[in-house]
């Protein structure tokens, strides 16, 4: 008891000076998230947008309760307003903080319409791809006993269903936004996709924790990926040791190529040609022609 | 607010057009997760039937209250009738659609009762392997202090709780319910353990992240295995190119083994002898025999 | 209907014996978690403190809401408070249930206002080693864009955060709770690091998935990780078999260190030294001199 | 101890038996609340769409977070294909359920389109005269300040805003519905306005508790009532003693007529003309000529 | 900001001294509630546990989602368990903790188990005692159109269901609790009855608000009441100004009575003879006999 | 199924013209709660707050959960911060609206800080005050049996502790938001007490439900209430017809007065003298000297 008494006289004393000294540190030297215009530092409103957007393209996998046939064409129509009206608040605000931060000349407010205009009509095609991908993973897996499986259990579907809405927002340049999208997903998952990543329809990552694929990767129709792949960089910096932003820096993969577990595949001039198998376990940092087979050395 | 009200024009314009657009891609081509009469979607009522069961097994371990000592016989009770009341609907439900689906001629409806029984049944002997696999983590981690910190903060714990109840699920046939639960797991955990795997009691996995155990892995007492071990099959696909399903295709690991962090061991002929040590980032895919050391020669 | 009126009659009859079978289980031969007096078993209340204090360092990062501009002050001093009290019932709990347990002469209850204290004086210095954290992400990956990203989606900062935190604990001897702590983030982003770990400021993990980082490991400024690097033991046995509790078993890493991806460095002994760069996929269990560079030799 | 092992066998022996007994209860004599196809029965449902009707009414004030000036587009759009899907539920099951039940022959599900149309178009005409409700509270009561004060504290704005709507959908002879939405306006503000009465604008009720206005009661505009005033029947029943189902029974009441505190006004033929003062605790059975100002006689 | 900084400043010098006040009048003077041993005194235990009755009585009707058809036998036994092991916990508390502060002889801790076991297997016959006021209510209101719109809109089935339940507890002398149920639903329907009147079946109270049935009343079969209705007695206070506690206060209600709106009948000698018509707004303070017409002389 | 298609294609053409209409609804014409800067609309900040301050003066009484003996002091303190915190907030905003609304010379933004400190400071004679009304409960009321079954189950008691919260924020000048807290408690006990009366202690309310007390009532100690009473004006309006804002309406009731059910009493020159006794039904417009006892003449 008597301890007890002693911290809440300590208390008394001494948190008015320490609730300044944290105040001071945090308004000063670095004053992250936008002071009160940007409401998106909790991220929860982030997520609720990229649950409906993820909830239009299959129905009821990222809700409680899947709405009846009846009540689909409501339960779409309802969701496509949602984001519409959701993504505007979001992306004006967001769009206004950056460019107020940066002092930049910006027109990008003006784009906030255009984006949510090309993502709600995107969607359909983004669903298309999706299906694609789910009878790669069919095609791809043995374990796979039909596509509900796929689309329930399956850690992949959410990897890249999220990865194909934040690719679209960051090829339009939308700020912060498709990382936070991204980085839910690997959190999840375990697979950590870039959203500048270019990723064609038909992709597969089986099991998938510690997947890496980079900002600059692209890959073709129909790649089958298993887990701790890593497409990366050889080094972030340049000779100079400067991080070596906005250039292409990771490999790019053509059509049906397949990767096997732990393989690494680095460098932005490195190729894996159409049709390649990468064995398990490789280090791969030059090209590999089309339909060569590499094995670990291992 | 000019952008504002076109965009307000847009949407009342054009989604009309795009709601059909998205509800007939969604009700045509492939219309996944079983129409109206399956409520399993949303997968958070099998998260909690998961936590009910796993809450018998360690009490206020999965609950944000602990029963009182004196409530402990009326929390395994409720727990229990719980369990086989949700799992009644859920397991008819589904094996009803599935036969309904595939229009296999099915008297798996009937099995309903009887997969109830035996979970239900099962769960003493699930708890005390268990305990088994809690004593070879205090005995195979220095940094294990007790168990209760076992038992509160290791993610094995999580992964090998659910996968003993998934893999009891799966054996009896139910579709897709046994992979929801063990994806949970691999998503919490990042430890991928198929609900086809056969694992003794004793088992302990240090770490887990990026742990991958197949399909027809068995796995024999008291093994012990660190993060980024793949236990998998050479490839998953025969000589003709087609899934192998159903198939042998994964190791067998005896008794006593380790199996140190990042090996690699495949197929469904290699047999990693009892009391084998199988050393970090090793690539494996022929039998070990019994007692044997393999180093990695990286 | 007939099998379900048959169930009914087997839970009627089977649920006593069986009731009666777990609670024994339970009560009887291993009886985990502390009983009626400690109540943190459910880590629900682990985790809100611990949100607490990381809601301190960072404003509005976790929490749903953002604190107002000119709130600031009152959020503070509430959740300095709101810490005080919470760990204060918390650690008194657990204290008097591990001295009770262990029938040890213990006088570590007198020491909860002491380690109270210590943590809120120290959230100022952890901020400031957190800011340094976050600058050296900024340097060190060309995908940052600036700090706001780095903070809001990057898997590190949740990893990084957690473990100034639960290793302050640690190094009071608090049993239990900073385990809970650290197994939360490595659930989340895939990191595991130990609370022992010693971490100077500037550090940064890049992706993060399947890093290891053991309890003795001691890590200099500005070190640089990627992803699956492992910082192990050799073996967590000594030659009689025996775990080596307590004793050093994991490496030492200098200041300025960059370590690549899977990179796997093991043994007590183990130093690598200042400015050494540890190439990806490499196996090391001998000291690196200072400048060093290791490249695979797969 | 002994006690509760008591009731432990007493329970596991006990309830099998009273659960048949309480099954057979429900299931037989009186089967209420329409088996499987009705799913109002928790209310909660009706509370729902009540409430966003009302929020469309007073934005913000029926809802956690008051929509921005610039969101009120999208939140009156979204809140109104809400409501009319959500309706078009519950009016189709309702209908289907109460059409079976009676065996009438029955068109009334095709209404079902009809009635969310008149009520989504009826929502402007609503909101002006309750506009004009609000106009006759504040001049009707010193107490008043200004309209927000009425909007946000008055218990007499949810019983009218409730009763508005109920009127509407009980014109359309809905069942239970409209009874369902005013017996929560009644739960909270103890007025008891049955959805049948037709009440004008510029009516208003202060405090309120203990006012009961009938099934049949017509109100003319700028009426002021107050608290625990009856608009009876005389009886529920006719000569035969049989209750008078669908007959007027209640008061009419003219234009700008005042009804003080406790008075009692009963009787289908009783017409309380325009401008009449009823004092309070009076006891009226027969008609009063407009203009008329009637004292209690205690 | 000055005067915000003021107020800090304020708070951090004055909030000390003022806490030290509150808590020495909380701890001293008068303590309310128990200590630490009760854990009632926030009531949603107690609400929750009544809900569970209820929703057993009528299935449905106090949850969000009604159970399905088939799911109802597990639905009673799972409720009726609940209801057990949760009102022991709470009676034992109550108990236990009135027993150490009255310092009585007590032997009522034994009676827990009793008490249970009277409730449980009651629960039949309180529920063929609801339908009977079902009953009552159809043929007493012209405006009922069926048994499913009183189920699901009066108050008066809320008031008198939880009657039922808290009067069984009052006579096996449950400290507190009766009465926290019956005043939820006086606070939900404006009816206060107290938990020990004594009432018959085939009971139907109209509208409700400012309905008042004192402790020692009893009322006999199919007796209607309208609102404002006090059933009460004449003085609180006996000769010599101690408050009567524990005698005879209230009247007696015989079969068939109708007591039409704001009656007011006090004493604990008056009488209501079988069959008799009390009108509107009358004061009786003597008894009524058999079949006798009572009007307002206002 | 036609039916729901013509419905859609309605809502498709239909609503964007309903939305403008009623969007131009609300903006014109009369635009309520204070645009974008109030944020209190929604009322749950307030009753939050309220809450929090019930909270302080009965502990465990109006949370879920009660504080432990040993946590009293943290709670205290916490509670007292948050209060400050948080009615600094709205108290800001409130006054920072109606100010620019009504565009009169205000300095009453000055007067926030003050404003919380009286609040604040008050609190144990708040505290003091309800004791005394508890006491005079108990005292009253034969059916009470001890202070704990009061606090708990008495509807009185919420009403006059939020009486005597808001009461204080009246007289200091808050707009609305003491009337926005009175009429919380009047919805759930059906007691209407207005913010401006004057309430000395050891006052009680028995029952309670109808209960008027206006704005100008003042009332002595020890007075005792019974359901029903109204204590109101005589007119709201003057002689030309305009409402009497500001000027005395209502009643004053001396000490140690008692009112029976359902009396009324009129007028602000009406004085009930020291210990009169006011009986049941009555109605009175002019004072009463002390000691009277006034029986109804029905």
């Amino acid at each position: 008891m008597d301890t007890d008494i002693n911290l809440r006289r300590w208390l008394d004393t001494s948190l008015p000076g320490l609730v300044d000294e944290l105040e001071k540190s945090i308004n000063s030297g670095y004053h992250i998230e936008g002071g009160d215009t940007l409401s998106i530092s909790g991220r929860d409103e982030i997520y609720k947008i990229l649950d409906t957007i993820l909830g239009v393209l299959f129905p009821g996998r990222y809700s409680p309760h899947k709405p009846l046939q009846k009540e689909l064409h409501y339960f779409i129509h309802d969701s496509l307003r949602h984001i519409g009206a959701k993504l505007h608040r979001h992306l004006d605000e967001i769009f206004t903080y950056y460019c107020r931060d940066r002092k930049e000349n910006c027109d990008c407010r003006q784009r906030v319409d255009s984006i949510i205009r090309i993502l709600l009509t995107s969607l359909p095609k983004i669903r298309r791809d999706l299906i694609e991908d789910i009878h790669s993973a069919y095609d791809g897996d043995p374990a796979a006993n039909n596509f509900d499986e796929i689309v329930l259990s399956y850690p992949f579907i959410e990897a890249i269903a999220t990865h194909r809405v934040s690719h679209l927002l960051y090829k339009e340049g939308v700020p912060i936004i498709p990382r936070i999208m991204s980085e839910r997903a690997h959190s999840r998952t375990g697979i950590d996709i870039h959203p500048g990543a270019s990723i064609a329809p038909g992709f597969f990552i089986d099991h998938g924790t510690g997947v890496v694929i980079g900002e600059t990767v692209t890959i073709g129709r129909n790649v089958k990926v298993y887990q701790g792949v890593t497409l990366g960089a050889i080094s972030p910096f340049d000779k100079e040791g400067t991080p070596r932003r906005g250039q292409k820096r990771h490999p790019d993969i053509e059509d049906d190529v397949i990767i096997y577990a732990n393989a690494t595949i680095l460098g932005g001039k490195t190729v894996i040609g159409k049709g390649a198998v990468i064995g398990g376990n490789t280090w791969i940092t030059e090209s590999v022609p089309p339909g060569a087979v590499v094995y670990s050395n291992c």
